[in-house]
């Protein structure tokens, strides 16, 4: 029906994440329509991230330098390293701002129903970070869902026996949540993990 | 925060229609993530659909030639054209698939108030189309909305001096739609064009 370049650019666009086959038209004429404010600016942003972008090699953050921008931060605390899944963790902990340490990326979570096992993730790699003696806490900010607490279970597991005390952000009700709303596995963790007032 | 490389992409993403700033994160990473199956293929369509798609210099369809593969199909009656407000609107008619004559994209609607006249709209070029005298019907497609309307009166106005049959597409209950879920208006136009059955 339509011309299969445009085609081309639909199916691509409705492949995004949020996007399905009729946002995706919306999408590709939208960028059609604004050619010098939208799609030339994608096409060379696109060209640029897809040439430069790449994993940085100590902490798995998404840079254009081979040691990413927080890794090569003196300020921040080397110290104390936040264990995430994914880059999109990493995203979430510095858009709050409360965090100075470095981080590492283990590019997902232990699933036995999608295969993924301990080698498939960057927990070696932590490993290995650990026993150069540099680290002295790890904090675990793992989801709180079963793949997220198995693989901070297995963390802890294979860190144990290393000089390095390991936490995991807490869980509990969300701020500005209401009790009413709750699920009752958030109720009973919070509740456990209730602190002196 | 992040790469201002990466920050523009999510900017880009973010400004699509459907899209906002979460989505667009997730769209960024999702492209980075897949450099070969996605970021690249992205790039380089965007690049082809950038360097050569353009309006149909005839009835203002999408296509990289100068006439769209719609003008340019013999098996097309080209004595019948479809007065459309967008390409969106054109693509919408084409895939149901029940018309088989040509079409004209005027490229927006009349509105007082976003100040589009007649001027801004592909409307001389229409008159041009119709004094040639290849077109025998005019079947108008607009949005049942205010700006829809007014752009269908006008079109009529300019029209009626030619010896040229227009027409509208009707206005009704949609098909698989319920009476009670009916606004007023619907109802009114519905009982309006009641046909004998």
């Amino acid at each position: 029906m339509q011309n299969k370049d445009i085609k081309t650019l639909i199916q691509l666009l409705s492949r995004l994440p949020g996007l399905g086959p009729r946002s995706g038209r919306r999408a590709a004429l939208h960028l059609i329509k604004n050619k010098d404010q939208f799609l030339n600016p994608l096409r060379e942003t696109l060209g640029i991230v897809g040439d430069s972008v790449r994993q940085c090699a100590f902490c798995g953050n998404l840079d254009t330098t081979e040691k990413c921008y927080i890794c090569l931060d003196d300020k921040r605390d080397h110290s104390c390293v936040c264990v995430v899944a994914e880059v999109e963790d990493l995203w979430a902990m510095e858009r709050a701002q409360v965090f100075s340490g470095t981080y590492h990326v283990l590019g997902g979570t232990l699933s036995a129903i999608d295969g993924i096992g301990p080698d498939k993730l960057a927990i070696q790699h932590l490993i290995n970070h650990i026993k150069t003696g540099t680290i002295k806490e790890i904090i675990i900010a793992l989801s709180a869902t079963l793949e997220g607490q198995t693989t901070a279970h297995y963390l802890v597991d294979r860190i144990q026996d290393f000089d390095v005390q390991v936490t995991r952000i807490a869980h509990g009700m969300p701020v500005g949540g209401e009790l009413d709303y709750l699920d009752e596995g958030t109720i009973s963790a919070a509740l456990k993990a209730r602190t002196p007032l």
